[in-house]
């Protein structure tokens, strides 16, 4: 058993925020901040969770994240939140609208959150997830530096652009699809290189885009979509989603997000929708049918390994390698 | 070369609307549906356009659509447009709601139009190809009866589950992705099984759960998701998209679409978005960004194909297998 520190969700996120904090944050931002992160660790998604936010205190103290911005939020259309993340945080933007959000799709019945010139955002399901919990239904895209081949190109031209899903369900965890557009995720390269293994062939494409299982050719490579040309055109409408409509950069000219001093300046969309308003059973038809999906026919459903992983770590607390504990408490500013 | 006849569009509109009011439709369920088979027919997607017109007036002499069902079109909400298809096709309910979905679109700046109890609804992209045809982007999901094997699953648990996106690009054809969640199209199976042919592994599995490269075999089981586990999960939220918000059947209730007297009740939605409100730049700033991905990184942009079909047929005229003119010119009420 490796060395683990164990923490109840609200330590964990004091822990994040201090350090946060440390690293040049407001305390906006690092609330916002860790809180994403601590959500993602408690849903059982370690890469994305707390380990991840050592990504971010670097972000924050190399520039790459402006830990002071504040994000710009406007209207320009009664249906639409805009927001201008400043080469900050993808969160604070978010819980700056999120309010407003959940209350223009109880409007009108649906709403749209555009957001350009941000960090990446990390688990992606995380904002689809909190729509789920006030009873709607939500959609989400993002990109980011490009490491994903599109459709017949050899080089990589978008991010691993995840799309995530959620909608709520009666008297269970709602349903939450978050999935990459890419076969693997790049830090997969990374540590089947560490191990010195192969890759699966369809994971990536070397310099000169021929398929490739060995992993340090692959990260000299490109990714390659799941599902070939159908997977490498869900990329594609994720990136008009997540950057065509708000001005972020598009994949291709995305600065790193671990190196150098520019921000990514993702974009990132989020549609929510209040099912309520057409259908007031909605979330009980909705259980009845996963409920057969799962129970009769042995159908996975998406979110609910999430959901147990957070019923089983609110009980014992996370589970933060001292490693990982370690680092992000010892940060100074 | 096959046998064929040389028509213009006008001309194939024609012939199919006189035979589907032959065969029981009303002059505007005609029409609608005459358009739709004879638009895809203009892209180039001929299982689609005239040839799958034979299954609509197969339907309709069955009472599988009912020609004379006029949709009940409601707003539960200003953003929200739900129409009841009644039991006759999905196109009349589209095409009554159409310049509502976007004025309510370019007004709100996000439009949703969601419709249950409907016949299935050809190609898909020809609803979100409409809206880029405005200026509007879109993004559409349909169900129908069950064909494709969910995540784990080893009995059909829906259709081949198409998404659909759209958006306009300037001084160009619109970017326009139509594709199933299924790895292939059910078509494929029977035309493999014609020609005493093998399938590819990862097309289908048997009646047991078994991977098979038997077309029959596989008639008999069930189609897989393209892209494993990913692809299933959006089957699942188009499923969700398509049937959840609108009381439609899902797949797995869904009566078929060639036996029996008895309608599928399929679910269609169509979410229609104004870029033109948050970026007046978005069509020549997608252009140039599309020029880029396909002239510098050889990216096959979805949707140009259908375009340059479409050029040539209008110059040329549609060619229609003399069979499949005939079998349509041919039926008597």
């Amino acid at each position: 058993m490796p060395d683990i520190v164990r923490m109840t969700l609200d330590e964990a996120t004091t822990l994040c925020e201090r350090s946060a904090i440390a690293a040049g944050a407001s305390p906006e931002v690092a609330l916002s901040l860790a809180r994403s992160a601590v959500a993602a660790e408690a849903d059982g998604q370690a890469a994305l969770g707390v380990s991840h936010f050592i990504d971010y205190l670097d972000a924050l103290k190399a520039g790459r994240m402006d830990g002071g911005a504040v994000p710009e939020i406007t209207q320009p259309a009664p249906a639409i939140i805009l927001s201008d993340a400043k080469g900050g945080a993808a969160h604070p933007g978010f819980d700056a609208a999120f309010e407003k959000l959940v209350e223009t799709a109880n409007t009108f019945g649906i709403a749209f959150f555009t957001q350009r010139n941000a960090y990446t955002c990390g688990a992606l399901g995380y904002f689809v997830g909190r729509l789920a919990a006030r009873g709607l239904a939500g959609l989400a895209a993002t990109n980011g530096p490009p490491l994903l081949a599109g459709s017949g190109s050899t080089k990589p031209v978008y991010c691993t652009n995840p799309m995530a899903f959620a909608a709520p369900v009666a008297s269970g965890p709602p349903l939450v699809i978050d999935q990459s557009s890419s076969a693997t995720a790049f830090v997969s390269l990374r540590a089947a290189a560490k191990r010195g293994e192969t890759i699966p062939a369809g994971w990536a494409i070397d310099a000169e885009g021929r398929p490739t299982t060995d992993p340090f050719a692959a990260m000299k490579g490109a990714l390659l979509a799941f599902g070939g040309g159908r997977g490498a055109n869900i990329a594609l409408m994720v990136e008009v989603l997540a950057a065509g409509f708000n001005g972020a950069n598009w994949s291709l000219d995305a600065p790193s997000f671990d190196a150098g001093a520019e921000g990514p300046g993702t974009g990132m969309t989020v549609i929510a929708i209040a099912p309520r308003l057409i259908d007031p059973d909605f979330e009980a038809r909705l259980a009845r049918q996963i409920e057969r999906l799962s129970g009769e026919y042995g159908v996975h459903i998406p979110g609910r390994a999430k959901a147990n992983a957070r019923e089983r770590l609110l009980r014992e607390g996370l589970e933060i390698p001292r490693a990982v504990h370690d680092r992000i408490a010892g940060v100074k500013s």
